[in-house]
Parts: structure tokens; C-alpha cells; sequence
């Protein structure tokens, strides 16, 4: 059987396989074969050496970018509005915009930016929040797939504690969230994922409804958790029975789905860890949103110490970007703060390769084999131009750096997932 | 005498003339007269209707922005080696790079783009940070000059604590010092500035000698202070005669010039920020570096109800970023921080008002009557596009937040200073 044509590639090949340090492969070829990893090799086999190859020359190779956490609609209000607070902030804009999706060419409108966003920034796979309108979605849903990305798209789920044209009847939500995986759970790339917003929106009645349907469909759930310290008070006060905000999701089913990724987390105690932790539900970190809403940072090392899954993601729109590369800076810089203002904790700090890991190969392990350059893993790149750096001769991984804290969208040139070029 | 051309400009025109709101002038004139402005208005007076406008329509019209505080050779190096704080950087990275300019064939190639930065992200005013070595401070200066911009530049100092090839003997750095005073002082674009680096870089004789030079010429002065807590043990170990920091400066003289621009300031007790204050001494907040550096954080809200004179500057490289509307972003989050992190002393927190204040304004008094657009003022502006925004009808002061929060130089249609278009 002949073989089918491979894709070669050959740059300065940089990836996280663990969360240590960076990889750095000089000059080497990356092999694909059927959109996955082959191989990794500083000459090419004899068997590869009649393919063409794409000669990338000093640029660099590294895995494409995901996101684990953004809000579709908020896609438009990023920046505005940040002088305020978590709720504030909800009421006085997200709500507001977010209710424009009842109207489907309002989606058809906005709906597009947003996406070419996604792919311009690379961040080519990510789990994202729609609003509660199933057309809307089904639009959002299309345009992903349309430009070849790779998604979990969510219909929002509130019944209660949301105001009007944002508040549903708790049957009707559970209606419209079968209804909407039913129509995408066998879609290849475009999937959909459970989405209550967070406790304080959703009765104990839609929660169950939802906890059940995610084992039915066996899909996975995202949410937010412990943000915001108003917010962690509030939910003590709608539901006084439970110990704890985690304790909430758990009784009503929604940490026993597939997966569980939870939003933010900055205020978890160490026994809600420790049940996140068994349940291996996800935290999302998203430094740069609790940042613009002043809600706090996250211990992101003492959670890797604990051994606690951990993901990264932008938040958009209270993140103001979906440029994951400026998230790992904030990421670094948090945890920076955190130990600067506490110089007597002598607490570690995230290092720039770490931050790497999360938004690369540690946020893929919710695909799979997804995030790094090992042999069977998903063939999904970009290529980083540096002109300068180029020229005056940096190593690899300076510019790796130098894109990660100054680069933007036109130093990457090329974008591929799954092996295929978008 | 027939009236020479005046410039005038038509758009959404926003500036923040006081350190408290932004004030926001939908569809009015800018008229500009001999590079100042002349007056803004709703309707275009009789005399000026024959002249022709430049209609920008829902374009925002901003003050270009002033950065008080970066370090030119250091524009390669952004983003590389954030691991470390800031003697080791220094030591690791920034001394080495900085080194390479004692050759001006280095300094013609690498300080091209980094002009080329300042302009593109509209900084149209700064003050600079050379190295020691003069001929490569000289092509700055012409590189400045040739792209028509406004801006301070020293030559530094240090004649102790350095490496070597950054080590100066301390008669030959006074008197190149003097030498680059001579040269430029009757510039009227790009004049010279004093920049001792720091206390620790810098003997008593070579303090004591840039201080009268400072008082024979009347030229302001440029340094850092307590930016990071070793730091400042340091400085206590080598001056212990001195009852702080800021006495090591005002004992030598370098308090009483012109005025003298003093990066970070974070750890200054309350007496070090009386005698700053006594002395007309600008604090340059530098938000950005102190976040990767792990420097701390400076009580902004503190020092401005104190009556602090502030500035903001991107203390490139230490920043990464020359982008004076990111650097208000992270001053914004910075504050936030503080206050989250505190939140039982219930501080207040810097307003985005206030941020663009400082790089506009604030900033802006350092030269006279520029950074907002009062009459009299230098006719000193960016235009601002924002598609998205605009097709969306948003208001212009969303525009403003989200060209402040996601925007880069391609949203920059155009840059005038005093007047003339870049």
C-alpha cells in the first residue's frame, strides 16, 4: 500500500510534554501522518526524504493554543464596564449584551468577528459559554465549524436570580439543552457541553435535570466556581443546607458527569479541593479576568502542589483577550504578586513554562492526545515569526518568550489542527 | 494679516484635562493653530469655514500618549528572562545586552525598530534611558529627531557595582556627560536628560558631580528608586551614613534640578515621600515591570491622596510592552490587586480615568501645557478606529476602554504632534 502523502514540517520545534520545561528541538523535522505526530527527528528517514517539506528556516514550531474557558457573547463588551465588580458587572453589561442573542441575526452578526478572532490569536480548540438562545447557539456552532476549529459550545442554563429575557422556566431550559445535544453530540469536531451558569442561577431542580442529562449523554459539564468573595457569600446564603459552594454542584450531580471544568476557584477551601480533586473536576484559572474584576488570584502553585487538575483559560469578555500567549503572562505575573506581596510565605512561582503547559499540552489532556509533539498526538501547530528576533540570532526559546510577552497575530503565520492547514 | 492655515480635525474627541473623568465631546471640532489647539467646539465658528476639515467621523480623537520612564537598548530583550527579579535580570541579562552598544554599528541597527515602536503605539513623547556610551546615544537622538518626535534622552551613569565594559571611571563619565549635555541642550526636539542608573551603580563623587552639572545647565534628572526589596537592603549597605534612599539622592544633590523623574518608588516610607514631594520630584509608576519583575506593587491610590506628583512610564524592557494604553491597563489591575488582596483597608481603587490621566496629562506637565486639549495646549493627538465598535454603534467611551483593553497600533489611523501629522 502506498503511502499517503505526509505533512513535513522543519523549524525550531519548542513543546511542554510535562509541566517542567520547555522542549526545545533545533532544526528538526516534525512528521504527520492522518493529522497525528509521527515523529520528531533531526534528519529526515529515508523512507520521508521523497515528500516535500515545508522549511519554516529560524521560525518557530509550537503547539496551537486552548482555551478552556470564554464567553462567546462577551466577545464585543471586552475592556468595558471594568471598573466594577463581579455582579455589578454582570447586571450593568454582560446581562445586557448577552440578551441581544435572543435574536438570531444579532448572531449572525457578531457571532463571526468572534471566531475569526479565535483562529487569528490561535487558539484553535477551547470550551465555550453561548448564551441560553439554542439559535443563536446552533449559529455559533456552524461558524466554529466552518472555520475548521474544535469546540465544546455550551447553552447557558438560568432560571432564577437573572433578569427578564435572560430568566428561564426551569422545564423549557432543560428542553432546549436535550434538544441542543441531541442536534451536536455526534458532530466530529463542534460538541456540546453542559453550561449552567453557576449556582446562584440555577434552582436545585435544574441542576438535577442537568446532572442527569450529563450522565444520560455522558457529555461533559462547565461552570463557574469561587470567584469572587460576594459571590461565594451569596451562594451560602441561597443554599444554607450545603457545606460549601462545591458541595452545591455535588449534591445536584454536575461533578460526576464525563468532565467537569470549573471557572476560577480563587476561594476554594482545602476540603472543596480535595472534593473537586476525587471527582478529578477541572479549574480553570483565568488570571487576566480576576485581574479586571478585582476578585482575587488564585494560589495557582499551591493547587499544582496539591496535585489539583488544572486549566487556563481567557474568560472573554471579562479577560479581555483570547490571545492565550498574554494569559500566560498574566498567569506569571499573578503568581508573581502573590509571592511578592508575601515575600515571608516564600511561596513558588509559576514559571513561564508551566503556564506554557496549562494552555497547551495541560489544557489538551481534555481532548486527549492533544497539546504536545509526542509520536500519536494530534497534529496541531503554529508557526511563530520573530523578524527581529530572527535576525539578530536569539535562541529558540528567547523568542518563544519574546512572543509569548510582545508577539500578536501577525507573528503567527501558519495555524494547523489535526494536520490540516488553516 | 491673512490667518495661517489652521488644522482641523472632526471626530469623538476625549481627554482628561483633570485627574478625574474622562471628558467626552461627541461630533465637535478640533481646531488647531500654530501646533496648539485653538479651541474645540460643536459647531465650526464663522472664520474657520473656509478652511478644510479632516472628518473623522466616529474616529475617536485622543491626547498621544507620554511614557516617563524606558530604557532604549533594552527594546530586544523584552520578554526574555522573567524568571528572575531584578538584580539577577540585570546582572543576567539587561548589563550584556546593554554592553553591545559600545559598538554604534549595533546601536544603528537596534535602534531603528525600537523608534519605530514608539511612534507605532503612538508614544509620541518620552523620556529615555540611553546606555553609557555616547556615539550610540547620539544616533538615538538623530533616529528620534529624523521621526519627528519629542522626547528626553540620557546618557547613564555608573561607575561602581557594574560589570565590565559597563564600568565607567568617574571624571570620564562627568565629563562625557557634559559633553552630551553641550551637544544637545539647544536641541528643540530631543534634549538631554541627567540618568544616574541607580544609588548602587553610582559613587558619591560621580552623584555629587551630575548634581552640579544638573544646576549649571538646568536639566532634569532621570533614576530609579526602591523598585524591589533587596534592592533597597543594598542601598542601605552602601551608603549607611544615609537615614534612606531618597536622602542618598538629595544629600548628592539629584533632587534639587529642573525636576527629577524617579521610577518605581515602592517601598518609600512615608518620610522618603515627604522629602520626594518637598522637592517637586516625580515618582514614575511602572506597573507593567513591577509585575514581572516581582517587584511589589506601589500604592498608587496612597501616593495620589498623599498630593505624590506621579507619572507612568513602560519601563521597556523590564516591561514588555511600549504601549503606554496597556501600561494604564496594568496599572488599573495592579491597584485592583492591591485592594483585593487587602480587602478589610477598603482602599480605593485607580480609576481608568485616572490611569489614562497619568499617561496622558499627568505625564504631560513634565513638558508644559500638553496631554489634553484645553486651549493653548500642544496640539498633540491620536486618531482611533475601532471597526467593530464603531459598526456597533457603541459609544465612544466603550470605544475608548476597548481600544484601551484589546486595541494595538493598527487602530492608530493617525498621530500629530504639535500639530504636525506624523
Amino acid at each position: 500500500m502506498p503511502m499517503e502523502k505526509p505533512l513535513i514540517l522543519k523549524g525550531q520545534i519548542i513543546d511542554t510534554p510535562t509541566r517542567g520545561e520547555f522542549r526545545v528541538r533545533e532544526d528538526h523535522f516534525l512528521i504527520s501522518r492522518q493529522g497525528k505526530v509521527d515523529s520528531v527527528c533531526k534528519s529526515l528517514p529515508q523512507e520521508y526524504k521523497r515528500f516535500p517539506v515545508r522549511d519554516q528556516g529560524k521560525q518557530l514550531i509550537i503547539p496551537s493554543f486552548i482555551d478552556l474557558h470564554l464567553h462567546a457573547p462577551q466577545f464585543l463588551q471586552r475592556g468595558i464596564g471594568l471598573d466594577l465588580q463581579l455582579i455589578d458587572w454582570l447586571e450593568g453589561y454582560t446581562f445586557l449584551s448577552e440578551r441581544e442573542f435572543a435574536d438570531p441575526d444579532y448572531a449572525r452578526k457578531m457571532y463571526p468577528p468572534f471566531v475569526d478572532e479565535l483562529l487569528s490569536k490561535g487558539s484553535l480548540r477551547s470550551c465555550i459559554f453561548g448564551t441560553i438562545h439554542n439559535q443563536s447557539n446552533d449559529i455559533l456552532v456552524e461558524l466554529l465549524q466552518k472555520k475548521g476549529l474544535i469546540a465544546y459550545v455550551g447553552k447557558v442554563n438560568m432560571d432564577q436570580n437573572s433578569p427578564e429575557g435572560l430568566l428561564e422556566k426551569t422545564r423549557l431550559s432543560l428542553e432546549d439543552t436535550e434538544a441542543f445535544l441531541l442536534k451536536h453530540k455526534d458532530n466530529r469536531n463542534i460538541k456540546p457541553i453542559l453550561t449552567p451558569r453557576f449556582a446562584p442561577s440555577c434552582s436545585r431542580e435544574l441542576m438535577d435535570g442537568l446532572g442527569k442529562l450529563a450522565r444520560k449523554y455522558q457529555v461533559p459539564i462547565q461552570s463557574h466556581i469561587s470567584e469572587n468573595r460576594l459571590e461565594v457569600e451569596w451562594v451560602k446564603q441561597l443554599f444554607p443546607e450545603e457545606d460549601s459552594y462545591s458541595e452545591v454542584y455535588h449534591h445536584h450531580g454536575l461533578l460526576q458527569g464525563k468532565e467537569t471544568l470549573m471557572a476560577h476557584g480563587i476561594y476554594l477551601t482545602t476540603e472543596e479541593r480535595e472534593l473537586l480533586k476525587k471527582n478529578r473536576c477541572r479549574v480553570i484559572h483565568c488570571p487576566e479576568a480576576n485581574l479586571n474584576l478585582a476578585s482575587g488570584i488564585l494560589p495557582i502553585t499551591e493547587f499544582l502542589d496539591q496535585g489539583m487538575l488544572l486549566g487556563l483559560g481567557s474568560d472573554v469578555g471579562a479577560g479581555q483577550t483570547l490571545a492565550m500567549y498574554r494569559v500566560m503572562v498574566r498567569a506569571v505575573q499573578s503568581s508573581k504578586t502573590l509571592a511578592s506581596l508575601n515575600p515571608e510565605k516564600e511561596s513558588p512561582v509559576l514559571k513561564l513554562s508551566e503556564a506554557f503547559y496549562l494552555g497547551t499540552r495541560g489544557n489538551g489532556t481534555f481532548w486527549g492526545e492533544v497539546g504536545c509533539f509526542d509520536p500519536g498526538f494530534s497534529t496541531d501547530l503554529l508557526v511563530i515569526s520573530d523578524p527581529l528576533g530572527e535576525k539578530m540570532n536569539l535562541p529558540p526559546l528567547d523568542r518563544l518568550q519574546r512572543f509569548i510577552y510582545t508577539g500578536d497575530d501577525r507573528n503567527i503565520t501558519g495555524r494547523f489542527l489535526e494536520g490540516r492547514e488553516l
